[in-house]
């Protein structure tokens, strides 16, 4: 099972997050790219700490809009976005090789992530950015999304993920966080539902169902140090029930 | 004999200069990454219409300032530096290997290129930014700077380029552009300083002096209609005076 | 009649338009305020100048959005929103209180003056930035907009403009760009609609009935070269009918 | 005595320092701009709160430089700096309106701060902001600098400020930052040295010598949880000194 998370999403004097903890607990780092988060000094450290630590990065691509963090849809032609998501992978890219390795797959962050889990233009075209830049890199996101779904078509390997610490619908999608409950903030909890998603078990859903996820994925988050206890939580919890973490993309 | 030229230099929806006419000229494209000027949909346009005409693509890097044009000298911290230099080498990358080429060499901008005649630092931050993403990549600059000596100390390939317009001490340095008459502005005259840099032969300095200059390379400009024409004229002058035009970055 | 148009629109190095030819032809200048365009030393020049010639400055407010020129939607918080034009009013009043005058009106720009036709949520917040700045500036726009509407709730005073080179559809709306023959390219054509709409004349809509539009503001365009002779041409015309041009706001 | 210190030093999702817990602290705010940090959600919300707790609101001119903090000097022309800083004042003047209050004061920040220490072209483009923007506006900064001599020449108030935590040379200029022990982080020596300076009683010099400073603002920091902790026995010490604190600029 792979653990992955959001990375090197500081700006210039401002942190966000604890990187150097989170890269002992992940197997994949989302190293934000320049357009929502980081900077090129936060990338070249993360890549750097990243490769030593033999956690595979991929590019968080987002919109262009750092005062709003990325968390904001933006109504930019498809040419200009594929554009602009070429231009965050190959910006990663230096970094990755400079530390040794490379750039393994590309995880869309925030409004984008959102937008183009139905959003067909948007959708496309960062599924044509990845497709132009290098038709092995793997993509990750949100099973049933437009988002997979044409990069699936494209010819594109795609990684399904599940939330570590969001509840879901019977149907298997995220319930909104503008309801009630919709993210679960109890460790013990979270890890439980991890290994229970990793080992093929149901969890249970809003509505007291079982619901079987098979996520590749399990993101976890780091943004506070509370998410990085819980995160080291899953991963304590993962490997005492047995299941090897290792990076999907290799 | 290359001519080289920044292209690309506009921003969203601002335009600087006529690329598509610059790259019908040159041999070889300063291409700004982003930093100083240019945009994600500008790198892609310029580098698919470069990799067609047989232009190199170089990386023409600079400080991080849209609004100074990176015309002004910025104290960055050597290590920020090398950061960012990384990361604009990289995005352009992303652009020349989707259009089936690559980044084949760099070249600083603006007040960057100034500072690092004589700034010691801030040079070897660049120089330590090329070393790390690929030694085979040249460097262009200045005879004489700073910039070449280090990348030279470092195994770099350094390439001295001279300016079509610009008038010369009988020492080989540039006039100050403060000084009247630094900047040639006669077509035929640039042309036929183009040639004779071009064969061999002594250019006329400042003092009237005879001056022999051996560049690698010529930079030609094309940010305004007029400067347009002059590079046409250069170009065709040098073809006529039989000087076969390559990049010399191959 | 008030002649009303976009100045102030370079960034930087970049021009957009030309600022001086304009500020002899409209009564009002909407200033990019720095979001979507211009920086503090074009306002600093448009507004000395402007101030000069007795031309009415107005604050063109827009998206945060240097890139796309602010002609993208961005999904932005409403207080979100109320902060960002309320800064850009700001500064502007600066630049205008040291030419000796003050900011006399604020006109939306790009994708947030179409999104406020329609969107309650932002026109609700330009409006409450107004009103929280100053219950006696006017406000332009789109006759019918939600934006008048809730401006108008507000007690703020607001002001109807029509555009003199955009064909309007029977019922007073604009034709869409994307259908062929929205935007009239003729000058001359261009300058009798203006007088018609001037002296309370009708004009011929796009069926080729007769709709009377009655605007206390003509937009004219002046981004290029010919943009600045039509605007030229409608001024002489009304001036030559006898139309008396004014800034709305004095 | 007055307490000043940088406030709304955050930008978007980012934050630094305890704005609110400063609110309770200092009586001057020194509230960033949008140029070196800050945004318009934020500068309006720490000028909502200052106005209500009676802090005198400043405007903390600086560098355009988000990705450096402020902390880099930037060659920037003096023309473009006066500009850039009435552009600045305008926009936190909004703010302060906006909450009933308006800026009373301007205080450079960062590299900017210490660059007109010294340089005289960028000192003096910063004083001809505030000449043209107001002339009863106060200035803060260093006594001896060129900033205040040159403020003081052309008619504007300057207020002279010590540093709670740092050590003096015997001529009153303060220590480097780069030399061991130029910064003190003893809580209970930096309250009595504050009360001292405030009584009019000497402190030690890094000599070991007595030094009397004199100034009308003491400043303290807040950007880190210990700063505030700081800040606040600064200001119990003061109070239980019997000194009443208050805002220089009422």
């Amino acid at each position: 099972m792979d653990l992955n998370s959001d990375l090197g999403e500081g700006f210039g004097q401002w942190r966000l997050g604890d990187d150097e903890a989170l890269l002992d607990v992940v197997t994949s780092a989302n190293v934000a790219c320049g357009f929502h988060a980081s900077d090129p000094s936060i990338m070249q450290r993360v890549c750097a700490r990243a490769a030593e630590t033999g956690v595979a990065i991929g590019a968080q691509v987002g919109y262009r809009d750092l005062a709003g963090f990325g968390r904001r849809f933006i109504d930019v032609e498809p040419d200009e976005l594929t554009a602009d998501v070429l231009y965050q992978i190959g910006a990663l890219e230096a970094f990755a090789k400079v530390a040794g390795s490379r750039v393994r797959y590309v995880k869309p962050h925030g409004a984008l992530y959102n937008t183009i889990v139905t959003h067909e233009e948007q959708a496309a075209a960062v599924v044509r950015a990845v497709v132009a830049y290098d038709r092995e890199l793997p993509v990750l996101g949100l099973p049933g999304s437009t988002w997979l779904r044409l990069a699936d078509e494209a010819g594109l390997t795609t990684v399904a993920e599940a939330f570590a610490d969001r509840e879901y619908t019977p149907e298997g999608t995220l319930v909104s966080r503008r309801l009630p409950g919709a993210v679960l903030h109890d460790a013990e909890e979270i890890a439980r539902r991890c290994v229970a998603m990793a080992t093929g078990e149901p969890v249970t859903d809003v509505e007291g169902g079982l619901l079987r996820l098979a996520p590749e994925s399990i993101c976890v988050h780091g943004d506070t140090p509370g998410a990085v206890a819980i995160a080291r939580q899953v991963r304590e919890a993962l490997t005492a029930a047995g299941v090897a973490l290792a990076p999907f993309a290799a």
